[in-house]
């Protein structure tokens, strides 16, 4: 017998996201804080429901994409009270280790399994089912939610137990602060130097210094084109997670705090829905 | 008629240099401050000299790839009183772009050319002749010294005036110092998280977090090998030189500072000649 999906989360991952599964298994039921992004989806055949719980309730298997941590908590505080014995539930937000944990045991308790399953690959890699999917949880669970994250995405990796994949989104992004502050320093340096940007990026990429966000954001910076891949506002929650995280680890990093102060200092500036690499400017202005 | 060429500084780098030159033109003029690293290349053929001099006054063309600014002046003081007219020098060295153009301009007095052209590549690069080399000159000069350059490298480029080698490789540089930081944070957090770095890698290197680095340092990390790839001295050498040369553009590169702080302290602690990604052991001691 077909499970009944549920799919908590429209924003501009989210949607795509449904929009597979539902063009894929024919089924889909939803919720989304907005009701109007639910349109198209519902135009499609997908089932509206008024609230998370009612989601869980008609879903044997659920997929929660939202924005912060608290609203995760809101959305799974909400289901909680459904019948929930042997359902399976997925939440593909990008969020705190810990709280993927604690929302596993709570539904554990419910007799139903939990994966935490953050992606990478940004709204093209949702719109083309080729996201990055890593996943912890246990391998039953994951066995049951394969086929489909093989709609949503290529690259599934089971990483450990719940909250390890978050913990390696968060890996994922310190990586990302670091090679962003290079790139923008780089840059503002190679301006101000008098050289042609676009020159050294052609001169350097291929060496020890080549990077994806210098290949994918260099260029967008020499035009002046700072329109978001990825939201400032965004990174700020990642990297802020990520450090709390790190804290209760006993580790001082301290390029990634660095980094995330440059980029909090941009959101007060007004800056948080420009894309990541509008760091740039931020350094030239210190 | 063939140009003589001169050949100053045996090191890692220059020695791998040197022998190509020399089986290519069948003529070497060379110097190093230390006589037995010459001894190979006496052997095949190359004629020793005593002093950087006396390479400048037996040469038409002059290389010079030596260690600190303080060895670049010695060297090019040292030269300057040789007849000079009509010759070329090269300085491969990574260095500060003011100390070149100042060579420059006092080589110009004596109706010589000068070129700035620093490299990466690294040790391998030089053995194979497939460095990366970074110009700065006039057109004439490169010109002059391509057949040269076309020996030791693969990707030659002409960024600007002299001074605009050394500020691409320091854009270079500096880039890299922001991967290093993102890369060893996100490994430290990785393994305290509990996570399999191997794992961990293979999921996050093909997305936006993909670097070099990543690919190149990170499975020497996850196997404990700190060997040199690049020595945290040399890296200690060229950050600060960048920092100098972004402070007199008024710049605040805060990454760059960070990241060159952490290196001077492995430094301190006698982890010199150790390689740039051994900082991976110095933020997990933070």
């Amino acid at each position: 017998m077909e499970e009944r999906i549920g799919f908590i989360g429209l924003g501009v991952m989210g949607k795509s996201m449904a929009h597979l599964l539902l063009a894929k298994f024919g089924n889909l039921n939803i919720y989304s804080r907005t009701k109007e992004k639910a349109l198209p989806l519902i135009e499609e055949g997908a089932s509206w429901y008024s609230s998370a719980r009612e989601v869980a309730q008609n879903s044997d298997v659920v997929f929660t994409i939202v924005g912060y941590p608290k609203d995760v908590r809101e959305v799974y505080d909400n289901m909680m009270n459904a019948p929930l014995e042997g359902k399976l539930f997925v939440d593909m937000t990008t969020t705190e280790p810990s709280l993927e944990i604690e929302i596993g045991a709570e539904l554990s308790k419910r007799g139903a399994s939990f994966i935490d399953a953050p992606v990478s690959g940004g709204d093209k890699g949702a719109r083309e089912g080729t996201l990055s999917i890593m996943c912890g949880g246990d391998d039953e669970a994951i066995e049951r939610a394969m086929k489909y994250f093989l709609v949503m995405g290529k690259n599934i990796r089971h990483l450990g137990p719940v909250g390890s994949g978050q913990h390696t989104k968060m890996a994922n992004q310190i990586l990302i602060a670091g090679t962003m502050i290079g790139l923008c320093e780089s840059l503002v340096y190679a301006r101000k130097a008098g050289l042609d940007i676009n020159e050294v990026m052609a001169t350097i990429s291929k060496g020890a210094a080549g990077c994806w966000s210098l290949d994918n954001y260099g260029p967008r910076i020499a035009r002046g084109d700072f329109a978001p891949g990825f939201m400032v506002k965004h990174f700020v929650k990642d990297m802020k997670i990520a450090i709390d995280e790190s804290r209760k680890m006993g580790l001082n990093l301290k390029g990634l705090e660095l980094v995330e102060k440059l980029y909090e200092e941009m959101e007060k500036e007004g800056e948080g829905n420009l894309g990541t690499h509008a760091l740039y400017n931020a350094i030239d202005r210190l």
